[in-house]
């Protein structure tokens, strides 16, 4: 049986106030699985990664996920599957929901190719669940490509919105570990009326400036007055590289995901997005952590064959 | 001196989850306004209205706007003004922000036309404060035409979105008094966070909705778990005409700006259309309430000269 290797991009979910409605698939970083048809059943046989991943196809993301699409296609066969995490685990870049729904696309695609990518959702879906909440907004967009919204987890309701041509980004990692779990855990029970009004105008903002290609929207609206600030504290260094990153140029900075990633925009020259970059990754030093960083844009393709 | 006339559409405020952030302007209601030059000073010297509307300019909105207009482009002339309301105070579509629309427009008419709409809906906007609270849904909307977005009232930000062609509206509106004072203290202080990130959810996918026409996309969308649970029971029967609406073939109902108006949409022939009209009336008879209705569209154009 011959190889397939898949490579699934790395994912800015939330992308400011549109807090699990929102999600992003960018350039530069993600996860490669190898998979090939077994007889019967989904086994792990290879990980490279930097961080702890379990191999127990039951408790792995790509395991689950490829199980689940077996299911649902109705298949008794098998794959066998070999792992290269390309982003670190607990930074905020989906990575387990980039690895459901690597393993989703291999199993549909080595099985005949029977659900579209869209279909693909629920299952990675439910697979990125069992480390994390129910949301949809990494795993879609991590399939499909570009920027989405996710409308409802409940039924599923995912918009393609589109992409911003002259967005760059710029991705800080910090050497911090900030499980989804408690980044959950901080989350208010309770938002002020007024907070939620000034959400809910950037939210709708962002979604139009991605359908509408409209960079000075997008940055006039990623700001979000409710995450932010109770997760903020969980990362380190948060204000003095927010700031840095302001200062240097960029015309806003947001958490990626539950963090600890977090992502500032430009549409200037690259030198200016270098400058942000040395910046962030500065500051994040002078509060003692050492951070990792790359210079990125919206990947609009998603999950895809590796040739 | 010559008059003109001018004529500002109603307007459908928070289109379901959008508070405060999102409105429509509708073909069918509007008031018209006769002005002209006068040496000084604003002072309105007719109103035709079903109900009571001060003609004190200082507390009417048309008055107040026409007054903040001639300010800001520094005009030391007058204006007389001729109100002819038509559409119903207190209805929730939007009276005190339609007549403010068109005092601004009458004003900046007459003397040079120097604000482009846009820039009219600040004064407008401040004339509507003064008997409501400071928010820009139906101001931008009745100025501006279409759906607009307000993403940010200070600074004011607003997007223009777009219309959905096969969009057809039921407009009805009990005779039930609603104070928009009442119905912004039944607000609650406080929002369930995954209210908050259901309506977000909501209000993206009706923003999406009118920038790429889409109309299913926008009955999907249109639910408020937040704001019409609130303000529901100050509007008696509401209940019983909305599942008469849906049982009538309607995709959604909400109710326009605070109430009491409710607005249910269809994309079915204009038979559907009468018989959803027909069975909200009948709702609102069978709780012992009068109510008036017609079947409209979006307006695209907004504020305009009537020849």
């Amino acid at each position: 049986m011959s190889w397939i290797k898949v490579f699934a991009p790395a994912t800015i979910a939330n992308i400011g106030p549109g807090f699990d409605i929102l999600g992003m698939a960018i350039k530069g970083a993600g996860d490669i699985i190898k998979a090939r048809k077994t007889d019967s059943g989904v086994v792990i046989t290879q990980i490279e990664s930097t961080g702890d991943i379990p191999s127990d196809p039951n408790k792995n993301t790509a395991g689950i996920a490829a199980q689940e699409v077996l299911k649902i296609i109705g298949e008794s066969g098998g794959l066998e599957l070999r792992i290269k995490k390309g982003l670190p685990i607990g930074s905020g870049l989906g990575s387990s929901a980039v690895s459901a729904a690597a393993g989703a696309f291999a199993a549909n695609y080595l099985y005949g190719k029977k659900l579209s990518k869209e279909k693909l959702i629920i299952p990675a879906t439910l697979a990125e669940s069992k480390v994390s909440a129910f949301h949809a907004d990494n795993t879609a967009s991590t399939l499909l490509g570009g920027v989405v919204l996710v409308r409802s987890v409940s039924p599923l309701d995912v918009v393609q919105l589109g992409t911003i041509d002259d967005l760059t980004l710029i991705v800080v990692t910090p050497n911090i570990v900030v499980l989804t779990k408690t980044a959950r855990e901080v989350l208010p029970q309770k938002v002020d009326f007024s907070a939620f009004v000034q959400n809910l105008g950037n939210a709708s903002a962002v979604t139009a400036s991605f359908i509408t290609n409209d960079y000075n929207l997008f940055a006039r609206s990623l700001s979000d007055i409710i995450v932010e600030p109770v997760r903020a504290p969980l990362i380190q260094g948060f204000q003095q590289v927010k700031e840095a990153a302001l200062s240097s140029g960029a015309d806003g900075v947001g958490i990626s995901g539950s963090g600890p990633t977090l992502f500032a925009i430009t549409n200037r020259s690259e030198n200016t997005a270098a400058q942000i970059e040395k910046a962030m990754v500065n500051g994040f030093k002078e509060a003692g952590i050492a951070a990792s960083s790359f210079i990125t844009t919206v990947d609009e393709e998603g999950v895809r064959i590796l040739e």
